[in-house]
């Protein structure tokens, strides 16, 4: 019998990315989404597949959730409110949808006896790193975001779960992820601005902020490698590219794309909102030393992220 | 107009004794407990004050929550689940009586204007540390106790709010403490033990563990002397004592002071209970710098502590 994988957020960008290609390696797929956030048409090519099975339910509701977690080999964890600038404006959100779901994630796994998680945290955990590119064990930081915050206090009950009760743990501190589904962030923003109005585009911040992105399916290939090659009980781990771009760069590679030469209105400032850190650049020695290397450039996986929303366009316009 | 401050957990052992300090020092106290585990004796002396005010109040219930922080200029969070051994049992009570109820305080300052907070975090946080002695900025954690990983994401959520909503906090990580009023930990049940038979003892471990214990009106010097002196916005300050003690070492203090010599019957292993840290040895660096230092040694605290219990055996007959 395949394996069994529960994917949590699977209606999400990199949820259902991750879906499609478990379903290709051969795993089972019980995919779980509340559909907040996530989008049915990201799920058309899963649905299709004997191997997915779709579980429409929120993970603050604890009723039933036990159950939608037994037999599983693995759990893949990404459901979260992943948007860290919104957090000044629904403090509450955060601690919700991040902390309290993941605590309900790992109570729901105890309980039907599954233990093994991957786990989606950010690269925000390490506030104003002090330390760049920044390593897994960088002097202890600060949080500066109520996502980050959250993420870390998600990341904390994980690795407490190992080890009290036995769980194994990936912990991935993601950077920015694009690519196909990619449907929040500042490249997302720029090509729906320029979709409705190509003659303009407003920046917040100076655009002088670097940047650093991972294309999702390198990012999948790292989750991949990762879980079957990292044997720590708790395997804390940075994905991410080396180098970094400037806003003005990527701005420029859109509008090369799209072949538009937009008026630029920068807000001004070295933050794009309260919370944001200028600089997200992560050390990857640890994922790179698992025989991963990503395939695409920063600008190769924003390009490929610009052709996919071309060709797309519906997602400028759903209700987000 | 005195300032005045708001003590959560004020019928607490940290906390009653702080609510003494303050008053003392000149504050006006609005103290708030559900006395889940406070003691009203502990608050005997404060409540004959008229500059003492007593909320009967549980900070998971935000039902008039907020109007009990109106006025304060610092608010000293110490309300919490304390104690780490029983995590694995009732995982929730962690996260709800720590993080949520964080998150519900920090909520009610930033409605009713406050943005003050001296928060009681632990030395638990460091998990199983490979510097010793600890520093703040020790390389990033890996949790392990359920009330580690609650503190932590208290921590976080603080950090955020001074980010995103002008906050200042003092974020205190302390070793063990004891002294007067102190209701639970290894001193208190050797104590309770030998109060009850003093012809034995039972040790959980081998007794080979090292801890490190801190005076409590030590501490609350350094929480008087830190948020007078660290102007940070995020202040992150390790309490503690130099050197440490084995249990072996106090358990020979204790009966000492006792005038017992029990049969001695250790449990075996090196760690005392699940998610029990072997060593917490905190640099304190950061707040000797401030000009503070502590009175009492290890071994003179633990001898007040004998003392404290010997002259309040109705601690040991309370309902825990």
């Amino acid at each position: 019998m395949k394996p069994l994988a529960v994917v949590t957020g699977c209606a999400g960008f990199i949820g259902s990315n991750l879906c499609d290609r478990l379903l290709s390696a051969g795993y089972r797929v019980r995919g779980i989404d509340n559909f907040a956030t996530g989008q049915r048409r990201f799920l058309d090519r899963a649905v299709t597949q004997p191997a997915f099975e779709l579980r429409e339910h929120d993970l603050l509701d604890q009723c039933g959730l036990d159950e939608a977690f037994v037999g599983a080999e693995t759990v893949f964890h990404l459901a979260a409110n992943a948007d860290v600038r919104f957090g000044t404006e629904r403090p509450r959100k955060d601690l919700e949808q991040n902390t309290i779901a993941t605590f309900n994630v790992l109570e729901a796994m105890r309980r039907s006896g599954c233990s093994r998680i991957a786990f989606s945290s950010t690269g925000s955990i390490y506030g104003d790193a002090t330390l760049v590119p920044t390593p897994e064990d960088a002097p202890f930081p600060v949080q500066t975001s109520l996502y980050g915050a959250s993420k870390l206090a998600c990341e904390g009950l994980i690795a407490a779960y190992c080890e009290g009760f036995g769980f194994r743990s990936w912990i991935f501190r993601f950077v920015s992820i694009l690519g196909e589904r990619y449907t929040h962030g500042h490249v997302f923003d720029f090509c729906k601005q320029l979709h409705g109005d190509p003659t303009t585009l407003r920046v917040l911040g100076d655009g002088s902020q670097r940047k650093s992105y991972l294309y999702v399916q390198d990012c999948i290939d790292a989750i991949l490698v990762a879980i079957r090659s990292a044997d720590h009980r708790v395997n804390i781990i940075n994905l991410g590219v080396d180098g970094t771009c400037r806003v003005t760069d990527s701005i420029r590679w859109i509008c090369e794309e799209l072949g538009v030469q937009p008026r630029i209105s920068y807000a001004g400032g070295d933050r794009g909102w309260v919370g944001d850190t200028p600089l997200i650049h992560l050390a990857t020695d640890r994922i790179r030393s698992l025989g991963w290397t990503p395939r695409l450039s920063i600008q190769q996986g924003i390009v490929q992220t610009v052709r996919y929303l071309q060709a797309n366009d519906w997602v400028f316009e759903e209700r987000r």
